[in-house]
């Protein structure tokens, strides 16, 4: 592992980016958000992103083209992201919920017809940071990672929900897949050659299995829960399926082009029971939690996000953590590209 | 089991209600909440809640007294259901919630201070049937019933989520608890001396068990998921416990009062890609779904709510099934309150 300076990675990606023909400020916005995912340890959807935009820009992508407003209207908006980076969208997004959320107390934005958002949890801080709450949903279209509960097919993507809330110190943020794995997750898991401890996947005659790689063959990941409480998580996939439908997003459907589509709800406190109460309401309640005794087998009580937010912190003083074959990617868009990349 | 006329139950529970100092319009809402819950077989929160009514009307809940509106602005509205049976204020929050919906294409509400609202899936009906998508979370304030991931201490009632959206058949409907069980599950449990296959349970000194009694001796319900996967629900949980924060209600406190916070995201698709795209959309995607094969064990792909349609459609024609424990509670409440009550 060696350490890189936050601010020298976000100027690298952000020259990476503009050599694919991007304007600066968007080019800039996103390099922020992708370093700041990877400080985040959110690995799987951080530094990566810049290798997937580098081959997506110019072809899928176009590095120009901005966000559609299809409506906006009182606490709602509807954005089109064709052929837009998903993260840009999803910027986009948080400058007209900000705004509404402050104004109205309530925000609901959908995005829908784009790429890769990219960490869905990254995506909810800024909400956090300014004193809201935040929920938010993704999908994929094409995507064949999970089947119906009871069937072998797969028909949906590994749909993924956040939520997040300030706090007395960091917000709270919780970033899942309602698979019991997400799909970065598999495609490491297959890459190491590693299996689950008790069967997590289903292959393509509906056997439970602990092997990944069945993914590859017509198989399945499971629902979160497994087939003992996956019909919760089976309901809220559906649900996330019909939010895309509703934003005139494709739902599943393996022989359409692949697109995501996004929704994010935002709260203001002020508006309901106010913000100090809140403020102080949730000190009280999270120092109770954090009372509680902890059991054999772990170390503490935690909050989702914690540790993320440790990591980031340290990341800002001490330079961004790189394993060797991060750093060689970048090395080796730095040579394709021909922009300067030293780690000292 | 025998089976009793959704009317003849609807009249029968209007008038304990009445007797209980209820006016009639408020009588017949709640009665004809409770007698559909039960007709679509979620028999926890069925029939059991007009002896629940019936024990707290004068006492902890004033049959009189009217739900108070905090803030309505906009797409957000914000009440207050001290003393007011939990049911009524969710009735009060439908009525404000689909006017919102209709005319600015997102609503959300908030209920505190109020006690049991019922079944929570069952208040998203109204919803999905005008052709919106709703989404629900409760939560109670004064419960043990879980622990924080990692914890011995209970710091969460089960805190629960519904979600429901229109097909082109009945709405999908999908209620379920952040817990492994909901506390009316355990109840039965215990009970009955059932234990759980898989340890979903923590006793007092922190170790996995299958007994559902540790509950009452200091335990607690695993979140969903377990062990393994757990963390998701917990952070689910959490955001549940924030938003009753931002409402104004309490957060978990057991030394506290008991009460009941509900929070209801209503989306009208008319306002993002249209109800035509949607119903066209959401039809070719339900059917996709039920196309994938079946597994061994399983008989068929079902939408979550489809077998309580069923039910429900079925009680309407031939009535409702009553086992013998329900038809004496009925019995007993008509005698102590001398009401007219004949099971042919």
């Amino acid at each position: 592992m060696k350490r890189v300076p936050i601010k020298d990675l976000v100027r690298f990606g952000c020259r990476l980016l503009e050599k694919k023909g991007m304007p600066h400020s968007s080019a800039q916005l996103l390099a922020e958000f992708i370093v700041e995912t990877e400080a985040f340890r959110a690995t799987t959807h951080g530094l990566g992103q810049l290798a997937y935009l580098v081959g997506s820009l110019g072809e899928s992508l176009d590095p120009k083209k901005k966000v559609k407003v299809i409506r906006d209207k009182g606490a709602m908006v509807l954005l089109e992201g064709e052929k837009v980076p998903g993260i840009l969208c999803m910027k986009e997004l948080e400058v007209k919920l900000l705004k509404k959320v402050k104004s109205q107390g309530v925000a609901f934005g959908a995005v829908r017809g784009t790429t890769w958002v990219g960490s869905l949890g990254s995506h909810l801080v800024p909400y956090s940071k300014a004193g809201y709450l935040a929920m938010a949903w993704a999908q994929t279209s094409a995507c064949k990672d999970c089947a119906p509960l009871g069937g072998i097919d797969a028909r949906f993507s590994t749909n993924p929900i956040a939520v997040a809330f300030p706090t007395a110190k960091v917000p709270m943020l919780a970033d899942f897949s309602t698979a019991s794995y997400s799909m970065a997750a598999v495609r490491g898991m297959i890459n190491r050659g590693e299996k689950s401890s008790i069967p997590r996947f289903i292959d393509s005659t509906g056997t439970p299995t602990c092997d990944p790689s069945v993914l590859d063959k017509g198989g399945s990941i499971m629902f979160t829960g497994l087939d003992l409480e996956g019909h919760k998580f089976y309901g809220l996939s559906l649900f996330i399926e019909a939010m895309t439908a509703m934003a005139g997003g494709s739902a599943n459907h393996p022989d359409r082009p692949s697109r995501q589509s996004a929704m994010v709800m935002v709260l203001n406190p002020s508006f309901f029971g106010g913000a100090t109460y809140y403020m102080k309401e949730i000190k009280r309640f999270v120092d109770h939690v954090k009372k509680a005794r902890v059991r054999k087998g772990f170390d503490a009580i935690r909050l989702p996000g914690e540790r993320g937010f440790a990591a980031l912190n340290e990341a800002k003083k001490r330079g961004v953590p790189l394993d060797n074959s991060k750093l060689a990617m970048l090395e080796k868009m730095a040579k394709e590209y021909n922009i300067e990349w030293e780690v000292a």
